[in-house]
């Protein structure tokens, strides 16, 4: 297995919840340094900013950039520039022009590009794909729902212009279903709540339609008590598919497939390295484009102010 | 000249005003036929439906779709999918999904699609994209400045979920930068005026950037008397250009390069005809692109409510 030295980028709650135990896990990665102008990681070489990580680090072969999304594009576009190869947390850019541009820019450089939906990679995810490659979907609902107070405690930036609100968690249902159905599918209509001190909204409801006419439809939440309900139900022609606990749990007609813990960053990793390995880019802009579409779409209503 | 046979799709105010006129003055281009369910053209074989139009005329090659936005993809996936050439009035769809799925699809048809941005044939635009080509540009400043009274009078659609406010109007002025400035640009933030009975922006204040850091302001506004005020700068290293009347006078360096009446559509008709010819496309989908950034990531203030 070919070994890949990796640099990361912010060393923020995700990067230590989450990327550095994934990367530990993958043998063919090596975690070479970390830039955060205001973190560093025990026992990481730590640099203030990607430029002088890279600067330092010739050897570098890919770097993940875990800032907030707003910084995204201007780091991957240097990372790039440098010839590294780039994984982007979720979402891939604060805009679809910058993320739009980094595809383009990343296949002109000839660089492996990843955006890291991390919810593609739950247990239930590959084998939901693999059941419903053949078969014809008559209906698709979607509910996600979760207590923000308790998965988002003192967030304010989801609520500010940009923040996306209750799309945050949202687009990972989003990101699931691309990658499931098959099919592409399009936003009729949609009902975002939007509370009176807030700029993005605590719920939406989207009305989608695939090119034949079924139905898709999608209901998520921010209030709901918890334990959260991260749960999608396709009926087919020929059977009943669930995913629940946002996909580590996947039922066939009522009776359990798979049912394991959650471990969506060993998947990304994994996908990264066999990625690196081919020389490939696995850069899809389609959950992100969904959200823009439910917001440029979207009937807003006014509801009660939230206090985190 | 090869002759094409066109039929349009929809019979509304857009279609008598600018394409009827348009197409008569294309040699290569025949109108054969009009389809609406609720219109009629004097002088021009109707039918009350696309499909009942591409039954009874299978010698139509190509077909212009200028219903409202949301009825678009539809359309021009049955027209595509029956060989025909499809040219899109603006903006190209409803939603991203719908409009980056056409080019998709078309791709795949081999069929000619073509997303008509009528102000990229504005009078001073060929020329000022050339004399942009080779400077380096320091500066961008837009102002799209009408009286939706004056230009949109009753048009209640504008105000409601999806019906884009000031930005359709404004998507106009991006088409024309997205033609002329050689380089991709990212939105960094948006303010976005709310009137209090409505769903959409009356006004817009737009911060882009390009990749360089440049900056492109744009200030869209709907509360502004006649007459209106559709105007660009660009500050070069080398030279200033303006474009006023949406493009129909070009000033370099305070002289009138260009200064002629506003004959969009023909130029909207010659480009189709020429696209036919090579059998090409031309689907940019950049300028809704942009519009969706803005409300996705625009700040949200409410202002005095709009009356017509």
């Amino acid at each position: 297995m070919t070994k890949f030295r990796l640099g990361l980028v912010g060393a923020g709650k995700i990067v230590r919840d989450q990327h550095l135990g994934a990367i530990e896990a993958i043998p063919g990665l090596v975690l070479e340094a970390v830039a955060d102008p205001h973190a560093s990681l025990e026992g990481v070489a730590s640099y203030v900013s990607l430029e002088a990580m890279l600067d330092a680090r010739p050897e570098i072969d890919a770097v993940a950039i875990c800032t907030p999304a707003n910084l995204r594009h201007e780091l991957a576009r240097l990372a790039l520039s440098r010839g590294k190869a780039v994984l982007l947390e979720k979402p891939p850019g604060a805009t679809l022009a910058e993320t739009e541009d980094l595809k383009a820019y990343a296949e002109a450089q000839g660089a492996v590009l990843f955006a890291a939906w991390h919810s593609r990679f739950a247990p239930g995810i590959a084998s939901a794909r693999e059941w419903l490659a053949d078969r014809t979907v008559r209906a698709v609902s979607i509910r996600w729902h979760e207590d923000v107070r308790v998965w988002h405690p003192g967030q304010a930036w989801l609520w500010q212009a940009g923040g996306m609100g209750v799309f945050d968690p949202g687009i990972n249902a989003l990101s699931i279903l691309t990658e499931i159905l098959g099919q592409p599918f399009f936003l009729k209509a949609a009902e975002l709540d939007v509370p009176a001190n807030s700029q993005t909204p605590i719920a939406a409801r989207l009305d989608f339609r695939t090119a034949e006419g079924t139905e898709v439809k999608a209901d998520f939440d921010f209030r709901h008590e918890d334990p959260p309900h991260w749960e999608m139900r396709i009926e087919t022609t020929s059977g009943v598919l669930e995913l629940e606990r946002g996909g580590a749990r996947l039922l066939i007609d009522g009776q359990s497939v798979v049912d394991e813990p959650e471990r969506e960053y060993q998947g990304v990793y994994r996908h990264f390295h066999s990625l690196l390995e081919r020389g490939e880019s696995d850069m899809d802009i389609t959950p992100l484009r969904h959200v823009a579409d439910a917001l440029m779409l979207g009937h807003r209503r006014a509801v009660e102010a939230f206090i985190d």
